[in-house]
């Protein structure tokens, strides 16, 4: 059912990227999501690195982050660098000469998966916020039915970062039976009010715009404008005050000091936050931008569970945790928290703490001690 | 030429509160500004407390923050408290049976100062975006007029958090000779690239709300969305995580679960980044907040004089800076640093952390804490 059934797959989202090297899943049943709203079937993209053992017990699956694909690293000399270029390759920390690597679009994206951006099979038209509500919970069980696709019973590992790593999390929590280790990177247990509050800014800076059309804007120029504003925000929240200090200083685009006092002078950390959002506009789709923010705000693994305790308890697997010392969107603390209540439920868990200047976008920038940390990792998962 | 020349205190800001308290000074002069441009006088709004004694030694000038005005405290029973209220008072920190303090709305304000909404008398119509940029030390020389007027040759100390704490500074910098001591609390020695991020993200808001229209808005609607949306990125960074947390946690304004799946529904994070967003519109004009956030990323003391070793060297007055332990916006290592530079100049610089939960906003709630603090540092100064 991967290749035919496209109806599913079909976005308004023109600036989609379809990949020679993109696979898609088509799951045609209803699929009932957390919310209790049913989506009438749905696409994945993804992509993989590696191959399958014939005991199929080397698979890896590695889920994104907010604005990440299924593209996660280039897979031939030449290929686009993916989002996790230096670390998923052969005899790197996701090593594909040994593990076969599942890197998949989430389900809400707008990278050659389901979401706000897709059209509505029903009517023929894009979702837009007709869109149920996604959550990490939904995107976990829709890449659990891409590896029963795929006839993968097991997973040897997960590692993500940030709402990658909170993936990682709930397919320990939901599908134990299924994971032999996982690796969860600057990821909370539970979203923070703070980081709730910088998703709301974005939010409102999308939706104040007045191409936004209450989500209706495909056959237009869309949100922009709005979306570069959030992607302006995030993106202080992935580095800190010190790596702004250290790349841009108080430096000024043009710096004669005559031409200071006017707006159109840029301080550098304003020229490469506009850049950043403009760049983001070019690969991004608002709606998603707003689905997938209201997923890692809703985001709590203890929710109808008995609480974060009594999710995490249902982990029995070796779990590597990683935190990020200069991380302001998700410090440390919080990682040091799921690794105290896995501890306390005899669960064999370590904390690493990737000590850089570089906040949250750590884990995607210290490629050697990532690697460092994830091969000594992987190389203590029984196999 | 208080009360007479009222054309250079018209204001199209329509918000704008006139209080029966409010007195007003007028320069009816060309006043040249630190950017070479020249504005055809000004008027700034300000109050006093308390009874200037004989030999007018006993002045406290309370310079405000970013949206603050010339009402730091309520003067009578019954009389709307003020942005400092509980810190400025008979028997309190700022002791108005002792002193005379003075509070000025700054040069660039929208409070009865001289601003973007003023109308320039030239043309007869509100300045907006034609307003020359305003920096710190703009707004001090423009207080160095008013006390001029006002007949007073010497302060005893001055005292402000934040933005007023640049002004301080700039206080005890620029007029070394005029200055008794000075407080400065939870303020740089110049803004850092993360804190001109945050402010950047917000003009962008406003400038991208259609109802902003270059800055001419003053006969219609205005930028009310976006500026809410600036004042809502802004009040994250005048709080912590910490504080978040024990304010908001995760809850919900409306607690069922079933209702989470929704945008419609909020986080209590998110309906207060609402309120304070909708409070701010009610009592502040928008191409204000883009000038006075601009002073802000321009604030940088050593700027012309050498650099900011060089700039702190000229004050030779008793210094208390006080930092804030929680404070994202302007963190104590900041403060620490204008002590260590002071020090190694001689200065007498006194550091005091005020540990609490709060964020930046800490100086404007902690009041008793605050109090043991600059009850010690006024009853240090020689009088």
């Amino acid at each position: 059912m991967s290749q035919e059934a496209t109806v599913t797959h079909q976005s308004a989202f023109r600036k989609l990227k379809r990949r020679p090297t993109m696979q898609y899943f088509t799951y045609s049943e209803p699929f009932p999501l957390e919310s209790g709203a049913v989506l009438p079937g749905f696409t994945l993209a993804y992509e993989t690195y590696g191959t399958l053992s014939p005991k199929g017990d080397n698979v890896v699956l590695v889920p994104h982050a907010l604005t990440g694909d299924s593209h996660c690293a280039s897979h031939f000399p030449g290929d686009e660098p993916g989002w996790w270029e230096g670390f998923v390759g052969p005899g790197l920390a996701i090593d594909t000469e040994r593990y076969f690597v599942i890197c998949s679009n989430v389900l809400g994206g707008c990278q050659g998966s389901t979401g706000p951006a897709s059209i509505d099979p029903r009517t023929g038209k894009p979702y837009g916020m007709r869109f149920p509500m996604i959550t990490v919970r939904d995107m976990v069980r829709a890449q659990r039915e891409l590896l029963r696709f795929l006839g993968i019973e097991r997973l040897h590992a997960v590692v993500g970062g940030s709402m990658g790593g909170m993936q990682t999390l709930e397919w320990a929590v939901a599908y134990p039976e299924m994971v032999g280790a996982i690796a969860p990177i600057a990821t909370p247990g539970r979203s923070s009010p703070q980081s709730i509050a910088f998703n709301e800014v974005g939010r409102q800076a999308i939706m104040a715009d007045p191409n936004w059309r209450g989500g209706d804007y495909y056959d237009g120029e869309g949100p922009d404008r709005g979306l570069a504003i959030a992607r302006m925000v995030g993106m202080i929240t992935y580095q800190s005050d010190e790596s702004m200090w250290r790349k841009f200083g108080r430096e000024l685009m043009h710096a004669g000091i005559d031409e200071i006092y006017s707006f159109s002078t840029q301080f550098q950390v304003e020229s490469y936050l506009h850049y950043q959002g403009k760049k983001l506009v070019e690969r991004f789709d608002a709606n998603t931008y707003l689905y997938l923010t209201r997923a890692l705000d809703l985001f709590d693994l203890g929710r109808g569970r008995g609480g974060l305790k009594q999710a995490l308890s249902r982990i029995r697997v070796p779990t590597l945790v990683v935190g990020i010392s200069s991380d302001i969107l998700y410090p440390p603390y919080q990682q040091k928290e799921i690794v105290s209540i896995l501890r306390e439920c005899g669960v064999d868990a370590r904390y690493e703490e990737l000590d850089c200047p570089y906040g949250h976008d750590g884990f995607l920038i210290e490629a050697t001690k990532m690697t460092e940390i994830l091969k000594g990792f992987f190389q203590s998962i029984p196999r």
